[in-house]
């Protein structure tokens, strides 16, 4: 390729260079959205706001998404994905239940410092349209559930007492998800300290503890209860 | 009084029974909205709807709330109500800062269970009209500011170890609201049970303990922290 020609080349993108441009425009109009969605609420939040607060137009939005109910469903999506991302940091390299827990537990509170995590708590779900609010709920569900099996894997393995699956984690993520409303980016605690600060109180509990539990009995006699310990 | 004056007199309500019924009637129209504005959303429900549920017309709704924002409004006002009346659980018989909060968060749990204490969950503050929202918010803070003084009592009274009351407080508060999300009035647990649970699970924290926390050290050295223990 000569030196003129390659000039001329470089005046236009590549399909990859295209395709990632219009990823990334996709997801800032997305981000604008989530955080305008948390600040001021959904019904409130005009498909011409996110456009000026970009300084595009509105229909330079509307080639990216069908409309503003499009928008809310992407924005849940992009929570979503986030939130799958948080259960890799189970298995592998930590060793107990309660490690898997704790790590699992951190990267999600992380998430509620984030406007798509926030997104997710902050907007009711009865400001989806259908079958978006199904298919939500249903990841809700099942997010939901994959926090019951580590709690349950945890007692399980006795890195923690025994407990209700269901009852603790409507604790915890009642805990994590509350970051999404009283977090504020430019606050004196970071996403991290943050996550940590809430982790942290959330295993020590209000009856406080100083000392990693132990699990009272052999494992095979462990499962029975705690009465007697 | 003639038998037949007090029959006649009987027709007509006395003012104190007036007030009554006008209260009742008031009431009846705030539970009927604060219910529905959880189930699907503020901006979806209209004051025909609440009308309707009540067998009502539009007007007899009008005779008592000015718009849907005032509607809104009192609904917010009832749920703090509620609030208020948990931290009179507080003083009193209870002996230790440990139980006196025990025993306001279980009630603030149970108000959690009611439509009105979860309207103010469930419903953004942002779709509250001004000067409504800061009303609100400011209520709010102050509710927040009342448990992270029971909690710095505890903590100075040594029936709970030492913690950061503003943390102990979020983790506390996002528990205890997020009953407002999965609670429903007819699933297996009761209001007084999902209180009970929550409230235990969040006194032990995911790491557990099976006996009440005893301070480690005298009274005037306490608050020096938790090294050596």
């Amino acid at each position: 390729m000569t030196r003129a020609s390659e000039i001329r080349k470089s005046a236009f993108l590549s399909a990859e260079e295209r395709e990632h441009g219009r990823q990334a425009k996709r997801i800032a109009v997305l981000e604008t959205a989530a955080s305008m969605f948390c600040a001021r609420g959904y019904a409130a939040t005009q498909m011409g706001d996110v456009a000026r607060e970009l300084g595009v137009t509105k229909p330079t939005i509307y080639h990216y998404f069908k409309n503003k109910d499009d928008i809310l469903n992407a924005c849940f999506e992009e929570g979503f994905s986030l939130f799958e991302q948080t259960l890799k940091e189970g298995p592998g390299e930590h060793r107990s239940g309660a490690e898997r827990l704790r790590a699992v537990l951190m990267a999600y509170a992380t998430c509620m410092t984030r406007d798509f995590g926030k997104c997710t708590v902050l907007v009711p779900i009865s400001d989806l349209d259908e079958p978006g609010r199904s298919r939500i709920a249903a990841q809700l569900r099942r997010f939901d559930g994959r926090i019951r099996s580590l709690v349950a894997e945890a007692v399980e393995d006795g890195s923690i007492p025994p407990c209700d699956p269901k009852i603790m984690t409507f604790t915890i993520l009642g805990s994590l998800n509350w970051i999404a409303r009283w977090h504020k980016s430019d606050g004196e605690l970071g996403p991290d300290a943050t996550a940590k600060a809430i982790t942290d109180q959330l295993f020590a509990g209000i009856g406080g503890k100083t000392q990693a539990w132990t699990a009272p009995k052999p494992v095979h006699a462990r499962r029975r209860g705690r009465s007697g310990t």
